[in-house]
């Protein structure tokens, strides 16, 4: 599968460049101490999948004006922004392999460079004076914050059932992934059954997304994900390969785990007995199993799109979500 | 100066009882932990002097639609997502005489709460079908983020003189009423000449509103406030006040001063010397002096509008922000 990562990289070389360009370049002119906090977090590993989408997505539907890369920047900045405000709400210690923002500014200076960013992609979203492309931007962020505060209401909830879990992600990630595949079509100004196309393909493109985030967090090499697995569950976010295995356990190994999971912390050995049982209970091959159900769903509704180039990057990159291993 | 206030109020009653209305009805059907939080701060003793100043903005321009009410909450909200924010910032304990709401919520759900106010806001906004407003909105919410950041990185920075003070209080507070303002005029379709009164009026009204709260942490009655006096020293906060008397004093009172805030917290007698050397130098007198000076500016630029009640209670609302005691 590693042919997959590759070939999709070289196809896309050309426009991660110019999105790298514009990411950079709209912001600048702003104040340093934000440049320095957004560009910390920004470059040092993000796999702008995001712009990407949007990109591509106002490919699919045929644009030819060139405001796609400049609005293509929104979806990192807000992706960003939420990863700042995420690293003070999580109390998190390392993304990406680095110490996070907030341990690094305060999470004074990482609140404000977060909001500093929000409002820079509305504004840069103004620029395309559609109405419609403000709206969703403006329902995506009450969207997301409303899933970081579920998520946080829900911390060590152990009563947390698939159901919960997934309005969590549909939240906190799926609708950021849709809201950049439907401005992509919303710019190339597409017929309504292109955008319906595309808001589908980036919500369950969106939603396995996050699923495989969240096995990585039990199943990834450390040193591959830049960060220490397990983390989720230190965290207090009980995600599906934990959920599903609680509901499906004998008593017995139901205590097991939870005793784990709420001490908060827990070594490497008790870590392993966890990983264990949410194997044993099918966990790890009912996420998975999810996660490859939404990418089928993704690709279908690309089919009413004319075969493309562009249309195999989105299959390819659809494909890439779920054997991705960091 | 009484009778003022009570003029104001009689005359504004219909429009708070409908703005506060709005406020909550715009915000019901959201997370209950998100208008918990909200409400928490917003039906603590506002002004509600920003929705207000939009909603008499568009009437001075003679708009007849329906709409003014519920846009104008956007600019109280968008203030009690600052306050929010600030709060986690700043590490204050005490805000209109309440504990500040991360003491209660903790700063993830204060954070989260005031995203999420801002992205209702936007979504309010976008529902005018008016680009400029948008812009408005992202470039006042660049402004005031900018503004906190500098007032962050200025902390017990004795060296900041009156010019770079006055740089962050347009940014942090003159920004967002004058936006309030100028989204009155643009609301109602106003004609440029028309726009631009108002953008001059919100402006100055805004310099003087910020010069008097500095000025109000000085000289206030703690009682009346609602907060401590003196807060804004031990926030590191400096002020035109102790800007204006410490490039005046004499090497031995500067030396005094400096020390007494370099402490970062003092007692009730430091508090009076630092108060007593601000009045010697005439930091308390030029402050208002120069708060008066943008009130009158302000007033000048209504002169455009026919006499009116409208114009006559923007008069009003003027002259009170220089003589009010909380």
């Amino acid at each position: 599968m590693k042919g997959l990562k590759e070939r999709i990289l070289n196809d896309v070389a050309q426009d991660l460049a110019a999105i790298e360009k514009a990411l950079v370049e709209n912001l600048n002119p702003y104040l340093p101490f934000v440049s320095h906090v957004a560009k910390y977090i920004m470059f040092s590993g993000g796999k702008r999948i995001r712009p990407l989408l949007m990109v591509l997505s106002a490919r699919l539907c045929g644009y030819q004006g060139d405001y796609d890369k400049t609005l293509s920047v929104v979806f990192e900045y807000l992706h960003v922004a939420t990863l700042l405000h995420d690293d003070v709400v999580d109390g998190a210690e390392v993304r990406r392999g680095n110490p996070v923002a907030h341990s690094i500014w305060g999470a004074p200076g990482t609140v404000l460079a977060g909001d500093f960013l929000l409002a820079r992609s509305i504004a840069i979203a103004a620029q395309t004076d559609q109405i419609a492309i403000l709206e969703i931007l403006a329902h995506t962020t009450a969207q997301m914050s409303q899933g970081e505060i579920d998520q946080l209401l829900r911390r060590q909830d152990l009563s947390t059932d698939e159901e919960q879990y997934m309005e969590v992600i549909k939240r906190k990630t799926a609708c950021l992934i849709q809201a950049a595949c439907q401005t992509g079509a919303l710019l190339a100004r597409a017929p309504e059954d292109q955008v319906d196309a595309l808001v589908h393909y980036g919500y369950h493109l969106g939603v396995a997304f996050q699923l495989v985030d969240d096995l990585l967090d039990y199943t990834a090499d450390a040193q591959i994900l830049g960060k220490a697995t397990g983390t989720d569950l230190t965290e207090g976010k009980l995600t599906l390969p934990v959920i599903y295995a609680l509901n499906r356990s004998t008593v017995e190994d139901r205590n097991r785990m939870e005793t784990i999971i709420q001490q908060g912390t827990f070594t490497t050995r008790e870590f392993d007995t966890i990983l264990q049982l949410v194997t044993k209970y099918g966990g790890i091959e009912y996420t998975r199993k999810r996660a490859q159900e939404h990418i089928d769903q993704a690709k279908r509704y690309l089919r009413i799109f004319d075969v493309s180039e562009t249309r195999r990057l989105l299959e390819d990159l659809a494909d890439y979500v779920v054997v991705r291993q960091m």
